[in-house]
């Protein structure tokens, strides 16, 4: 098969290299039908992931066709039409028997494309199959259901969940790439009073705006207002950017939440000089991908359909350093996200 | 009477002002019996809170006899021996109605020696009294009690409860000095695996091990061994320091909790670039004093046995500079609080 | 002025009295605009409510304007428009202040029409003005105002909060009556994936159909599918009866909430012998009327403009009785609620 | 192997079979070193579970050594000496994964002497090994380990969880056999104000007191007062019988919750008419079981100790006719629980 391989810092290449096979008995393989590349893939083959050996295949999103399964896999059988979860789970340790599939103790957590080789490739190995993967939903668009890999359980578990979004609240959502304005949209399901979108992006914004945000503005008049005011119940922050992550602290209200999900580089000023007589909680951690089974059953296709606008580019897999180039320069164009598909023979 | 007046950054005097009268309705005036100096007077007289105005009593924790009552006040008459919480509620606004006193949004919060007159004088008019001062229980130490006035349900509050101790947990205290260590105290009744208390201060940590932690030291071995292992549940922030709050997001585990209870005067790192991966929350807040009628009732004689040990000075109050002195000094004294007492004739 | 006065078992008149007047300072004098009949009240004049004296004006529902105020009234003034709440709160006793109004352990509680004359009357007087009436937010309809007396938290706090509604939840409603129905048109807040409604009058489960029940049935096969099948998340017993309680235990899953609203008369059969084997929450409760304040803040204009097709009859409220004869057989015709108006002059 | 079978109503014999071997590659054989007859088994044994076929070997609760194991079972091996939960876990259901362990829908629940042999028997063949045995604690006592086959998950979950008991609490405990008892030691965890126990036989209430109730009655004066008075916060039923269901529902405050543990054959009348207007849930339920590794992290030795005087009983399993009969008429002696081991050799 071929395979989009890390060679050292900025380096990586779609190169042949030797088909996947099982190797424990909860594993599956599977044929990678659609792949995408997210701001992490971006940062990793930068070298900011320095966990990552060269050799590795990138890529931790992926929907497939399972091809193989071990002994010990009975959730599903070869010919299945799967989500490939970003997250391994062994499915026995006291982290994923309470569903914090990511902080799995036993082999799992975040594999592929980091410990082990990823999904941007034609056939994928993937470890812990029957916690992992779950089935496509009949009927469910196949570009579509990449973002259920990571996108979609990051937006709800980390921004919607730990945000405590519940009907009546004002939201902000600071980021408006993928994960940002998935997290608007999910929000949505819990009736708020407003979901204000933010980002420094003018097409991102645009997005926003069509995808149901009430407001979708430039930090400014409104945040100050809002800061200055009453303030967010909830915020999310969806950026990453140090800066992103103090406007998040100020709009919020005495009492209300700050949800990281934004995956951030340095060091962030937390003012606690002003937050010690303000009534905040933060959380922070990383996506489980536990919630999926649930967001399938929830998700109305209405949802779907609005999901399904933030594919906005398709490549071949071969072309996957072009998907690359647009996920680099995302916030200064109005690509959202790219899906990747195999050559059509 | 006489009061200790504020007069400007490290200016106050004990000095003759003229006898605090009703104001409003729901007003109480106090003849203060027993009051004390914490760390945030000493900041507050350094000239650190710049909304305090010259001219202002200081103090905001008091226990004493009601004189006299407003047409309003019903739940305490002339002749009840009274605590008095640090914060005025007004009892009316969404946030009083909802328990967070600190946060009232009409005319309460945080008033005595910040808004209006504060306790440490002979007399003080208590705002608010109805939802604002509660009766001494029968046979309860008089000093003892004047840690009701904001000590004990800032422990609970930020401490404890924000932080989610339960059975089992493993938590950290982080400062030794009267909140910390009623935080450790409290935190016994969830049944806890054990109370690590850190502090600098040799003198502070014996108290630690006294009061009860199962362990108590200078930051080092232990909290090294948590940090690269499996983590506290909860840590509790009563220090105010940067360096503390940084050590705080090392000890905690994936899945715990940080509850700030520390008087921050400058922003700390927060350390998002490790912390992203980490699913942790963290909790700021001013305390509401909404607790005290719980934890008069839940904590018991041993409890209260425990938290007169933290009274270790007594003096008159005419002596209050050197309650100051004290306060200024105790990290590096064996001296934990004073508790002032009027002149006996 | 004129009052709906309870002489006893099934006997009640229009009949003039003299005003009523201000005797607490925390008293204000309504002039009723808008009252209701509700099944309550059939019962009460039927003399099922032993503890309600002859001689009792009836009713607890209303909306009006404030004629005066007594000096601890500090939330309305005279010339406001006012929602009247079923229960009255004194805001200072433990129970109040942690919302559970209905269980006011200082005077207040269920008094209107009860243990103090009530609001079917030209005037009422309510207690504890300042906890327990609510301005009439600007552009609201007065006639569906009134169901915010008791109907709309009652089928919040009692059915839809109690009963846990969620995301993706089978909700049941049994029941489709006014609170029943309110009760639907709410739980849609939360996103349900599907809520049923029961009830044995045709015309009810068209109004049901029409309010945004997914289905609304006899209760029969798609019942039977149910309990024999995977179940309902949540039962909202909104029928007061006891063959209905059973069906409620009957349809909902294991890991379900049954929420009683219903008011009923006699003990009902609790099939133990099947339920503890089956992980069940059922709750029982009087509303508080606490929710008010958030239900006006959250519910939206189209919300707003369901509740108005539960009011189905006007009538002046010198022809009480003839509400009292439809509420009374309400069950056999499209009535749903009638409201009362003064006589216009 | 010699095992006890049952063969048809109130027919059970100590008779020869042939040992139990591995069926699916999740099974483990245990050798049975302890077990135990509860209450369940005596009803069982009469013909009251009429899904129980003749035929079967009674029994859900055991201690053992692990003597062979599937090939996908991997937390276990030959040699570990385990407690067997009484409730088998798939581990892959949803159930499951959510810890409701006792409603699996994949094959798991209650199986052991129900829908499979159990454990009343020389050897048992324990399915999903993984998932429903955990390695006996270096140190603890064998007998009290039987007791973490289901009375302390069920005490635990059913009854001190299920009921929220939290310090402070007024906590009466329906019952003081084997399970009531450990739900008033595990109450005591959460440092409620009072743990009360109700029971008609002095014997046991002789025990309550000694394992730390802080009031041990027959119904009567203490029950009437408190429901006439304040009630309490926790009514836990540990004892099966409408009448103390009933007791329950009058001794609960309003605000109360009432966790039903006991195991009922009839229904019992739930009082609505006098609950519709007293806040109270009310929770049912079968154990599941999955509680037991956090129990076994939390509870101390001290409390071990406490468990150990539940057993005050010991036969050799060849007789164990004899703790039958001691089950069934324990309500009318000192007897608790009678463990039984095999025949030493």
């Amino acid at each position: 098969m071929h395979a989009f391989v890390y060679q050292g810092p900025g380096q990586g290449s779609w190169e042949p290299m030797s088909d996947p096979e099982l190797e424990q008995s909860t594993d599956a393989v599977v044929r990678v039908d659609a792949t995408t590349v997210c701001v992490g893939d971006v940062h990793t083959l930068r070298g900011d992931a320095s966990d990552v050996s060269p050799g590795t295949v990138l890529g931790h999103e992926a929907v497939g066709e399972v091809l193989e399964v071990g002994t010990e896999v009975h959730d599903v059988v070869p010919g299945d039409e799967v989500i490939v979860s970003s997250i391994s789970s062994c499915g026995h340790c006291m982290a994923c028997r309470q569903g914090v599939f990511g902080q799995c103790t036993q082999g799992g957590g975040w594999l592929l494309g980091h410990e082990v080789n990823g999904t941007q490739a034609e056939l994928v190995r993937v470890p812990f199959a029957d916690h992992s993967v779950h089935k496509l939903p009949y009927a469910m668009d196949r570009d579509t259901a990449v973002l259920f890999s990571e996108v979609l359980p990051a937006a709800f578990e980390l921004g919607v969940r730990n945000g405590k979004v519940r009907p009546g609240a004002v939201v902000v959502v600071v980021g408006a790439g993928p994960v940002g304005l998935s997290a608007l949209i999910i929000a949505g399901i819990y009736s708020p009073a407003r979901v204000i979108s933010v980002d420094l992006s003018p097409a991102r914004l645009a997005a926003a705006g069509s995808l149901g945000a009430d407001d979708a503005e430039l930090p400014g008049r409104l945040i100050a207002d809002l800061s200055e005011g009453p303030g967010a119940d909830v915020v999310i922050e969806a950026a990453g950017s140090s800066d992103s992550f103090v406007l998040c602290t100020q709009v919020v209200r005495s009492g209300g939440h700050i949800a990281n999900i934004g995956m951030h580089e340095t060091p962030v000023s937390l003012h606690l000089e002003q937050l010690c007589r303000k009534n905040v909680t933060i959380s922070t951690g990383q996506v489980d991908t536990s919630s999926t089974p649930w967001l399938l059953d929830v998700l109305s296709p209405e949802h779907l359909d609005l999901f399904s606008r933030i594919i906005t580019q398709r490549r071949e897999i071969g072309d996957i350093r072009s998907a690359y180039a647009i996920a680099s320069s995302a916030t200064s164009t109005d690509a959202l996200r790219t899906v990747l598909h195999p050559a059509r023979p």
